[in-house]
């Protein structure tokens, strides 16, 4: 096989650099989970495939990647279906597995089979891989990692109140100041499609009015009327067209609009708690905006529903996002179970990092000195230092062959080493090391103490 | 679907207590890859299946997970197979893809394909999950974290030395004290067979030398001669069998046995290079030791060979293993790129950590405190100081609904939670919390600040 090698579509392989930085955002956001008090739990890489089928509709059913079943799997093959060649119709016969399509059904499965060791309510996180057979492009890759976190069996809104100050911890400590995180509830749309009268093409009416941004009021009028929303009812809502101002003047206004929905007013109210709260405890950087075209996953979310954007200026999509539903374990036979969770787009999230320039310097994994290999007695002299500073926590390395100086040298330059460090003959007899700058250029002649003050 | 959902065989779903356990060690092991020098790379979890198809025998060919192709699949099957119903020769039409058998030939398919960017010598460490359909049964999974060091680009016998230190770095940071890294050497193995005039046979000779432990001298005599090796053969490395002593004593007997073996003679000079810098350099707290019957992956390595014993007492097989291959990449036509590498076995230094005792009480993930709730007021006021003590590093929470107190401080001791804090309208007119020990009942009223530092 002499043909250059590649990966799949959709996938990608990581560099060092790359990885650093993903850890980097990784880590923060893992350490506000845990402090937030959040565990971590981790589930298999493929189901069996009846957990995930059907659980994403059909479009999702589609996108998921199925393991064939190992060895002679064509013996169990639905005889019909291989007849006729349907593939569609063959597939759970010879493929009893699949690649996770997402964290939330199988978190779901994780709580209805662990329900007996877990403490409710219960507070998970979990940061893992997901696979999806969709067509890649720009930004949507077949592998992905998701980093999502629930609180189970509890409906308090204080959840959601803490949901805002996580999202707000992560991307401080990410130094992303300014994100806006919009927050909506699915009873004020509920009230809406119940003052219009037509509660019945609620998604219908949810699905235009999210377009708002994009195609503007005639637009969002248009093609509610196209799916057969009345002039009249639409008129009974005019003023959600031009909702402005700050969270509570937009609350106000609402309230006029949904008077006379029982439904709606609750929305209203979850909405006022949760802004009360953190106009309270105040946010760090981000803000908390009212947004009542937010629609994002509608069938699924029973309370609030929550967007991330990324700073004004950075052209991206959510960097986050996620809401409450009442019935997650359901789908496995468990009811009763109301949840809450929220997601970070880790991707996005680079990106966003990438373009404000907002990786710390530190973030290289990257050693901080390489020792020049000037031969065996040389390299033991130097491996006696290096075994020391490593155990005080610096990450240095000598190089592993007695090569010439420039060859060495280029292999530090080529590293971004930020020191190198040389101990010939002359070092050794005085103890000493010679330490060299790569930025500056500078040398000196400094002892082990020194060096190992330097570096640390 | 009511019944209880499952995982599939050989999977595992981990709770947070394990999940904290293995990010323990994984954080370990990371942290001493980093300080040595080694960069991370992470690969996707699926390849092209010619990446991967017969690179690991026919055996494990089998064993690799294939993914079955997207949409109307069978379109593009194999038509002779399909009409033969043969599962073997249907699978490459109908499956482009496939699940990481290990991590080493995705490190050498990125290494040939990156070759440009990459600067060698070139250290990488990979941390990622691989999948086989073996057969599952107790400690061995289909699913399962491979942490692998490796570097290519340079056969100086230097960065065995490193590994040697490397692996002793790791097991002393996690407190894992009094391991035994047994090295052999391929080149010692061969002079075995070349002495013995069977080089011919050197498979047979070292898969029956590898079994002394288990089936004793006689064992493996009989073994030998069962598969053509004459007696007068094997008496010519009689001592083999009695190897004794330090690791001195051992390679001055090698060296009377090996003494017409010029390749023989090679590989006891690189053990004993290896071993003098190890003198020199001292280890923490593991032991090197030569043991010639070492014999894993033989068909792959090329000089030196390593595995790592779990200390005296604790009945486990292997928990770490590498050697040196002199060409990783010429499965994809890149030749002369020599290599050396080591992994962990992280499941089984879970479980020896774990017979030990050794986990640290402070790896649970969980939070310091809970704050009881004792209605609105209470918990605005609990979660203003919540935000500072999660800012100042602490993990708390609050106890999401106004529950009565018997059941909140029953999920404070279901979760093991070490410290209750309780704030009444008596401790907020006071501007104080009360503090509540939950492993001795004692409780106090103290200040914000008392607080913070108590639980800091």
């Amino acid at each position: 096989m002499a043909q250059k090698p590649s990966i799949p579509k959709g996938t990608r392989d990581f560099s060092p650099a790359e990885v650093a930085k993903r850890n980097y955002i990784i880590n923060s956001i893992r350490g506000q989970f845990e402090k937030f008090g959040f565990q971590p739990i981790e589930t298999p890489s493929f189901e069996n495939s009846e957990t995930l089928m059907g659980k994403y509709g059909e479009e999702g059913d589609r996108l998921i990647f199925k393991i064939l079943n190992s060895g002679d799997f064509l013996q169990k093959a639905n005889e019909q279906a291989y007849a006729e060649k349907d593939s569609n119709k063959l597939t759970a016969s010879i493929s009893e597995k699949a690649l996770r399509y997402d964290l939330t059904v199988p978190f779901a499965r994780y709580v209805v089979q662990h329900r007996n060791e877990i403490e409710f309510p219960f507070k998970r996180y979990q940061i893992q891989q997901v696979w999806r057979a969709d067509r890649p492009q720009k930004g949507r890759f077949r592998e992905f990692f998701q980093c999502d976190a629930d609180v189970v069996g509890s409906d308090s809104l204080w959840q959601e109140v803490e949901f805002v100050q996580l999202y707000d911890a992560v991307f401080t400590a990410l130094g992303l100041n300014g994100v806006t995180i919009k927050i909506n509830n699915r009873k004020v749309l509920s009230g809406f499609a119940e003052v219009i009268g037509e509660s019945d093409k609620l998604i219908d009416f949810t699905v235009a009015l999210d377009k708002l941004d994009k195609i503007g009021e005639e637009g969002v009028k248009k093609e509610m009327q196209e799916k057969g929303i009345s002039s009249e009812a639409i008129q009974k809502i005019q003023k959600v067209f031009g909702l402005k101002g700050n969270f509570s003047e937009k609350t106000e206004v609402l309230k006029q609009i949904l008077e006379t929905s029982e439904i709606g007013r609750k929305g209203i109210e979850e909405l006022e708690f949760i802004n009360s709260a953190i106009d309270e405890l105040k946010l760090n950087t981000a803000t908390l905006d009212l947004d009542v075209t937010l629609a994002r996953g509608l069938n699924y979310y029973t309370g609030a529903i929550f967007e991330v954007a990324a700073p004004k200026g950075v052209a991206m999509g959510s960097i986050g996002g996620g809401g409450r539903y009442d019935d997650l374990t359901g789908i496995f036979g468990m009811s009763g179970m109301s949840g809450v969770g929220i997601s970070f787009g880790l991707d996005r999230i680079y990106l966003v990092l990438e373009e404000l320039d907002l990786f710390p310097e530190t973030v290289t994994g990257n050693i901080k000195a390489l020792f020049i290999n000037f031969g065996e007695k040389e390299s033991l002299y130097c491996l006696k230092a290096i075994k020391e500073l490593r155990a005080a926590g610096v990450a240095v390395e000598l190089y592993p062959e007695e090569a010439k100086m420039k060859k060495q040298m280029n292999h530090a330059n080529k590293r971004e080493v930020p020191f190198v460090i040389l101990a010939g003959a002359e070092e050794i007899d005085n103890k000493m090391f010679t330490l060299k700058n790569m930025k500056t250029g500078e040398q000196a002649a400094v002892s082990f103490e020194d060096l190992k003050d330097k570096l640390e």
